[in-house]
């Protein structure tokens, strides 16, 4: 029986998604706690890997139970087992076939940035301190640069081995609330770090230090040494995986 | 030299905002950060204290200083040395005479709902967690009740040994955005776990246990035994002294 899990993780106190030998990741967590109810070692295959420090609010993960479970009872043992930092949110059967990387149509990541002179002692784990002054429309300006399909190549992280580095933006904007500023991505797919990379440049055209041309000339380039350090891991959020 | 402090702070990881013995709390803290910067003891004052689990957005403190210091650079100072859960947000010179809990003419503050079915691991810190469907239109017509001066004897804790429990409300209201109910509220001041019970007794009348009836009875009654016990203090900020 194959079950589709929606996750809910503060990214803070792991190693990020993926199981590693030796760190606490949330597959981790979540293939310690199925071994716990079945008995038995069950492999979780995620929608794809987050990274240490980022958050989502809904990741997906696919497991075939080696009996049948009732959804909601599973979704109740998990998070009654799961530490305080993972949740699930939504536990539904799926055909035997689903796999929730390969159809996935589209991801959706939100990034906050928190736009003020003094650190947050609420929002440190949650957002990026920018201290500098912001110019909003730079940033919407440059966010809008990343719509449709691209070559992604200069934003990726160095020694990751996607085939093709071409993606298809399908949103790409910024909204603010106060002192938050929060960046929505959604794409067909995303390269290792390419948000980040993406929000490091809008801050740098938000911030005056380059114009929308250069983030065009980035893009352009295919070059990864020309588009600046991606952006802290605490912004980032995995919102929802399309299907 | 008297500083008036405006503060930030996230409450779970102390043992409330006053000093207590053997016990890590934000005043201890940042009393510990005084000493180190002007190498002797300073006794810091706060507008009110917050139990343990409560955090601020504007908690205000004020400091005499032992000799002139520029108030921006001790921001810096004190926010360089304090843990991250507590952070500085403003810091101005007043005259000496400032007090800040006698000169507040009121204080704001909000108490935060998660109203969904699952638990969530990235608001378990910063909300209290109510399962059950609330009613939205009774929540926010037991809120009006409270409005205006009344003897809050019947909301505050047990063994509190404040003169007089008559209190005016300025402002009690509920706004929703998404799964977050957010109960805001304004007094001249507030009795010890005033806030707390108040939103308890309307959660009661959200789920439809009581009604708006009942509360005016409690308020009425000026008896602790029938007001129910306080909601969980993780959900509640203190947002704002005013002065």
């Amino acid at each position: 029986m194959r079950v589709k899990l929606t996750l809910e993780y503060e990214g803070t106190p792991y190693f990020g998604w993926q199981l590693q030998a030796g760190q606490d990741s949330i597959q981790g967590q979540l293939e310690s706690a199925l071994a716990q109810i079945f008995g038995t070692a069950i492999r979780v295959h995620g929608a794809g890997r987050t990274d240490a420090g980022v958050h989502a609010r809904g990741q997906v993960a696919a497991v075939t139970l080696p009996r049948d479970f009732d959804p909601l009872e599973l979704k109740r043992a998990l998070n009654a087992m799961l530490p305080p930092a993972i949740a699930i949110v939504l536990s539904e059967q799926v055909p035997e076939e689903f796999d929730p990387r390969r159809d996935a149509r589209s991801r959706v990541y939100e990034y906050r940035v928190l736009n003020r002179e003094t650190r947050s002692a609420l929002e440190h784990r949650f957002a990026w301190l920018i201290r500098d002054a912001l110019d909003f429309n730079a940033l919407q300006t440059a966010a809008r640069v990343y719509v449709g399909e691209h070559d992604f190549a200069a934003f990726r992280t160095l020694g990751s081995e996607e085939k093709t580095t071409t993606r298809r933006v399908i949103e790409s904007r910024w909204t603010r609330a106060g002192h938050i500023l929060t960046y929505r991505v959604e794409a067909n797919a995303f390269l290792r770090h390419m948000v980040r990379t993406m929000v490091a440049a809008m801050i740098d055209a938000g911030r005056g230090k380059i114009r929308t041309h250069d983030i065009e000339k980035m893009l352009e380039s295919h070059d990864r040494s020309i588009a600046p350090a991606p952006a802290p891991a605490c912004g980032l959020f995995l919102i929802e995986v399309r299907y």
